[in-house]
């Protein structure tokens, strides 16, 4: 599995974002082909000290070919141009091929 | 269902910080109770410029309060106390409830 997790600051109008995410850019994100699962959460915290993120989105892809090819798709272009309408306290995109098991 | 996250910046010495990773540090994070499943990699990249985490820890409980249950639990102070041995770059730890989806 190949995972690819943006990270977002707290933005200027959190209401807006929270707002704008759910109605318009997720889905967006939806529609990527090759995308397997997906999850979010606008309750972030940090366990010690103020959170550096105010929100985080996960996704899932079988491999990093299925991800670049998801993100290079005209439903992923346009899913990242649509991130400036919503983000603006910025977003860090990190992805990785993902060491698992269970518990 | 809960999650816990940990981004580790990079550390001073990558080679020790992975092996010590997986020989000492998973296998006491895998004694807490509650732990419902877990992922890491040590192969974090950014889709832009560089990546600000070396790694990245992700685990699953199935609610808030299993989650503190676990961090509080004897198991889950000794994973905690054992980061510093480590992660010489720091590390940044989030939690949130899921949103979640399949695509």
């Amino acid at each position: 599995m190949h995972k690819l997790v943006v990270l977002y600051p707290q933005p200027a109008d959190p209401d807006h974002f929270r707002d704008y995410y759910v109605t318009t850019h997720l889905p967006l994100v939806m529609r990527m082909p090759g995308l397997l699962a997906w999850r979010y959460s606008f309750d972030v915290a940090a366990t010690q000290g103020q959170t550096p993120y105010f929100a985080i989105f996960e996704a899932e892809f079988a491999d990093a070919e299925a991800m670049t090819a998801a993100r290079a798709s005209p439903q992923g272009r346009q899913a990242a141009a649509d991130v400036a309408n919503y983000a603006t306290g910025g977003a860090i995109v990190i992805h990785y091929p993902v060491q698992d098991g269970i518990a």
